[in-house]
């Protein structure tokens, strides 16, 4: 008797991601390069870390209320506003086990089997294996033809053609994996189509911090109603390992969200939330020296790119940048990705994983120093050379 | 618009914890003595605290590996073995975020919508909330009948009864609320009536480490291959608040579980992870003075309990004593604890809230000092007899 035949039928349609095997595949290759990298290679700084250790020396070891400390929401609440005019109540936020669990909790708390959800592709797998575990449909929509950003004609298109069973549109940006933003008339543009509909937008800003230049915007703002923002500490302050997410919405929202966060973790490890306590208040400012090295890193890369005949998406905001390989070399970018890595010792991730419209391209993480993103620029190059100077079949 | 009318509408069958709702009430009275807590009294022993200061000064602050750290996983493998002669390898745990996440992920990826649950009662309501979050159908056996154990008859009838769309039974030994542990043989017996069904079975050992005199049984032991085994150190460390839990199942399912934990919450944090390692390594024997302390506890409340005419379940192990009000006391038990808090100064959880089986009855936590369950004991003395003294209706 084989006990996996008899388990939850939906875990068939989602699969251990392609991202994670690819990466692992590369980074057992010695001196290789490494472009694929989805955290801050920074280390936590180090105001944080004594929070941290003073919350242990103190006991804070018993259970924390299910929805978080009062101070570390009260800070998240500040920290919206301060940062971006966010106007979130602290009893409107619920700390989560990272941005993950955040959205595994919002797209769970929204969908009934057989509802459809709208996300723009390429995108981040995570979604469409939560809305498939949910039960629910997502309606993948290719944006490659509009800069990698859904437009407010596009997304009435397809609100006509899927009709009244769409019940949840997911957005991230800056997103992963462009890097692409939105302007908040874009966002606003979007915003007047959802408007009144029985229609849910989830948010996932998690690299809100991570944003050059630009005005932050975002869809909160205009659709507040609506809207369920996913943030938290990862990206901004160095934190992925700490499992700090942010789960935002208006009261009666989140107060229907904290019944499934309640039942899937009880609540997130106390420590923890005090070290995010200090990043959200002290370090409000964290993010930024961190963001001028990325910036950096990014200017250095997309030129070298451009150079090459690789040309990207423009990327205003994360660690990504999503590049189309350039014209004259092989377009399969699974074959093109595997064959770099293995012969040009660059590891980049397919962009054909993200979904319709990122096949020919590659995502490239620079949460890698900028000597190391130099050697591997070298090292592109030299691959391209050697695949240019190459007879043509 | 509403838009809580459009969510999930499973949301509607979980409501907030009433026994939370009591714990709140009972905790504004001033200087009641709490009967009420799920969690040790305990601090976390000083070598763990000091092992994740460790883990925070060399920056453990990326992300672990999804099921958890090989060395974590590594030493719960060889603590389960030593101490339970359980065999799981390590890559048949997944880390979880608490004991919490391992029932809701076991459950979540077990279950198909219409399935039924078989969950003894009086039980810990989690279970239940669990089971109709995903969709499946509690059959509640009330158990107080037969010393709240689930005897192999009474499975066995309900088997027959319930029909082939039974796909998971959820044992919880030693019980909250009721501290009944099981014998091997006992375990044998219902291991014998599900053995070669589609039924998994779904134990949650989180208080494994606090049994007092019993040998420590196991339905992992007689049936592996259909057992998805939870524990964790909440319980056994006191460390409710770093969130650390264990799922072992064989392989083959393991691999499946550890799809739901991914996309749940992607990995729990590593410095909590680290803390884990080192309580299940060097602190392997954390458990046995709080155990001792815990049994002083006990005995002392149940004798007080029954020279008042309160008679209880046999408490083997965790921190629960489930007794039942004198009969010629209040017999609502709701009305009971909310009196005796009130106007006793001591709180105890009502038993209905624990479902069939549980009316007419309190649990009593004794994570609480001995000296506090002496001044509890003497305010319930009081209590009691002040209402034996007034004139009946």
């Amino acid at each position: 008797m084989n006990m996996t035949d008899y388990m939850n039928k939906q875990l068939d349609g989602v699969q251990s991601s392609s991202i994670l095997a690819f990466s692992t595949f590369a980074q057992q290759i010695p001196k290789i390069v490494n472009f694929t990298l989805g955290e801050p290679d920074f280390n936590t700084p180090n105001h944080i870390k004594d929070a941290a250790i003073r919350s242990i020396k103190e006991n804070h070891s018993h259970y924390a209320p299910s929805n978080g400390t009062q101070e570390l929401r009260q800070n998240a609440a500040d920290f919206l506003k301060q940062k971006y005019s966010l106007k979130y109540q602290s009893d409107e936020i619920i700390v989560t086990a990272g941005a993950t669990e955040a959205l595994y909790t919002a797209i769970l708390s929204v969908l009934n089997p057989g509802d459809k959800v709208i996300i723009p592709t390429p995108t981040f797998p995570l979604y469409i294996a939560d809305v498939i575990l949910a039960g629910g449909q997502p309606i993948l929509v290719d944006t490659s033809a509009t800069g990698f950003k859904l437009t407010s004609d596009v997304l009435k298109q397809t609100l006509e053609k899927e009709g009244a069973q769409v019940k949840l549109i997911i957005l991230n940006y800056p997103s992963n994996p462009t890097g692409v933003m939105y302007t908040q008339e874009e966002l606003d543009q979007l915003a007047n189509i959802l408007r009144n509909k029985p229609i849910f937008a989830l948010c996932d800003e998690i690299y809100s911090e991570l944003s050059y230049g630009a005005n932050y915007a975002s869809l909160a703002k205009s659709l507040r109603e609506q809207t369920i923002l996913v943030t938290g500490v990862s990206k901004s302050h160095a934190m992925t390992g700490w499992r700090i997410g942010l789960l935002c919405a208006p009261q009666k929202l989140s107060s229907e969200l904290s019944k499934i966060h309640q039942f899937t973790i009880t609540s997130t490890a106390t420590v923890t939330q005090d070290a995010a306590t200090e990043a959200l208040g002290n370090g409000k400012d964290d993010a930024i020296p961190m963001k001028n090295k990325y910036q950096k890193r990014r200017d250095y890369i997309l030129k070298c790119l451009d150079a090459l005949g690789f040309h990207s998406a423009k990327p205003s905001g994360a660690f990504y940048i999503f590049t189309k390989i350039a014209p004259d070399l092989e377009q399969d970018d699974v074959k093109f990705a595997y064959d770099l890595a293995e012969n040009g010792l660059v590891a980049a991730v397919p962009g054909s994983y993200f979904g319709p419209g990122g096949a020919h391209y590659l995502r490239l993480s620079y949460a890698t120093s900028l000597d190391e993103s130099k050697r591997g620029m070298k090292l592109l190059q030299e691959f391209v050379a050697k695949k240019r100077a190459q007879p043509k079949n």
